[in-house]
């Protein structure tokens, strides 16, 4: 069986629907290919919009393309939301990144030091004023960081609704695995069903992600993407236990809890490599119970409800890959790392212009895809 | 609608659908009722069959009774496999108690002389002794106690077994909630269900656990059965980590271990007076894992397939109400607390001779199930 589209997108997550979404609105026909929509690392994303405090030292491209992103994101979810009559839980909140003690504090308020030489507005919080703002927070903590323009969504409520604005506007969900792109000579036309369907397309939208290293592009190239597993908690508590999202060093290790307005709280993350494995990991669980206890001990009494597992398309810089690799037909947009649902907006716009009129952002040649080619391989010491 | 049979057994946990197979075995005709059939506490229990390492000071009627239940279980288990042609992996591993620091050890050497002290067989282990039976615990682990001759049971599969061996016995499961018992005067005649169908029986078995307490006997009384909310977690390991069952106590908390034949390990079991809320509770789950982890540090690597949580039915001496209580029809089966699955044979023989006989096994004198009338409530200091 074959169909043909203007634009075949291998992966519906975040990334892949709204470039989906965004294509449809240029007038393309559109078809989303996945074994199991939105059950990748988007299930498992907290949805931290959070382009200031995600920052870390030597990141400033990557800043600005998720400073570009937040800034999108009241438009793209008014639109999202008017289209779709779904609540995607968007809301300011803040984050508060707090230490647990003296020397993770001292690490935050250098990083604060660094995004402030950036232009950036972050504010310190004495011990008391972080006891004004978050009551509920363990007592004897140093303080810590405000950063009061973040924002959050909830990412199962945003890939509902940019499933149901895609096929609104006429995108065709197609949920079979991919098994190989249609090559020819240096050109790509489109995928291979794992049932040996075919779907021909004009151009063709790697976005599945971690898995996007799986497919052979011509010249035997394979990007330079791998899973990072990531664990999130998702638990129950009393509404109000939190005004802000929360960030924290314990003894140098990261946790964050991310309150929703009903009283749920998203506690997150591990980083594991671990190749494609997804099975919740009980050592993982216990951390971030750990963690997030010492932060906020009533984390204890809340409902364990879920644990849910992704895999962050990570990539050697932590940017993404997003842009064209000289391929005929091939759009690559993977490896967000952890912004996939922040870089969502800016993603599916510059795709979206590029698939129009073959040429990207200007703002996106930091992210060539294959930036990473002159780089010599961990198994080729660099003094040999 | 009135359907009526010779016994109407209220609770199909354990212990309600073992008394339900022995009785239609005995040539009555059985009704089960309950809402989700076992699903209760037989459905979080890990299925130790211990009745030495279970023993505590004081509890010498509840040993002797669980011995004898011990017993029983190759038979009950051989019949049962027989019937039903199901594998409820039944099997022998002993069980190691460990301590986690010197005093944790003394506490449980103290434990052991008094089991000692009774006749039993107790062996206590050096730290070398006990790295060279179960190598994967924690170095460091001060010495442990072995009781040999444990056992151990799938709960799970004993729940399917048992049903399987009731149905096929001709025992009807109505899965539907019972609203009160039949009264009439000072006897009980079935049950009326919350749709309002009537289930008439000559005599009406009361085995539904920590809900036994919800109805109301005749005159007035209320069974001193209690919900003792416990949670155990499922996990998923490689096969021959631990060849014993592991009991620990970590400063001054118990905590669990039981590997099956296949890699799996059930860890457990917080004990919390939480009335009937059966939602996981974050801090008992970190607690476990973080016990666990303590003796097993290998524990962190496996995934975390399952929490579950269950209602001990407990009384205020932990041990079980069996018998009659002077009530013509009624018959009670509750109150096992720690130890329903170990006690399911001991205590479907005996309800099934009472049920035929009108005289329960003079061995269950301890276990009157009116025992604690006189003992004055909570609400009534024994100084006033």
């Amino acid at each position: 069986m074959t169909r043909s589209s203007d634009v075949v997108v291998v992966g519906a997550g975040v990334i892949g629907l709204a470039v989906a979404w965004r294509a449809t609105q240029r007038g393309m026909s559109v078809v989303v290919v996945d074994p199991r929509p939105g059950t990748g690392a988007s299930s498992a994303a907290a949805g931290m919009l959070a382009p200031v405090t995600e920052l870390h030292y030597a990141e400033r491209a990557l800043l600005d393309l998720t400073l570009d992103s937040a800034v999108r994101y009241p438009d793209f979810v008014d639109e999202l939301q008017a289209v779709t009559g779904h609540d995607v839980g968007y809301r300011q909140c803040g984050t508060i990144s707090v230490g647990w003690m003296g020397s993770d504090l001292a690490a935050l308020r250098d990083v604060a030091d660094f995004q402030r030489s950036l232009g950036l507005t972050v504010e310190a919080l004495s011990a008391a004023e972080l006891r004004r703002l978050e009551p509920m927070l363990a007592p004897g903590l140093p303080g810590g960081v405000l950063v009061s323009g973040d924002h959050q969504v909830e990412p199962p409520a945003l890939v509902a609704a940019l499933l149901a604005a895609a096929t609104a506007g006429g995108v065709q969900l197609v949920d079979q695995p991919v098994a190989a792109l249609r090559l020819d000579g240096d050109s790509v036309h489109g995928v291979e069903l794992a049932d040996g369907a075919v779907i021909a397309a004009g151009q063709t939208v790697l976005a599945c992600g971690a898995w996007s290293a799986t497919f052979t592009l011509p010249g035997e190239r394979v990007l330079a993407v791998r899973p990072v597993k990531g664990q999130t908690l998702h638990l129950n508590g009393d509404p109000g236990a939190l005004s802000h999202v929360i960030r924290g060093e314990v003894r140098g290790v990261p946790v964050y809890l991310v309150p929703r307005a009903d009283g749920r709280v998203v506690v997150g993350a591990s980083s594991e490599e671990a190749g494609f494995d997804v099975r919740p990991r009980a050592g993982a669980v216990h951390d971030l119970l750990r963690d997030a206890q010492a932060l906020l001990p009533s984390v204890a009494e809340m409902e364990l409800v879920a644990v849910r597992t992704g895999l962050r398309p990570g990539t050697p810089d932590n940017a993404p890959l997003l842009g064209s690799i000289g391929v005929d037909g091939l759009v690559i947009a993977t490896g967000h790392h952890r912004n996939g649902v922040l870089l969502a907006p800016v993603t599916a716009d510059g795709v979206a212009e590029l698939l129009e009129s073959g040429t990207p952002p200007p703002s996106w040649k930091p992210f060539d895809p294959l930036r990473f080619d002159e780089v010599p391989s961990r198994g080729e010491p660099a003094w040999s």
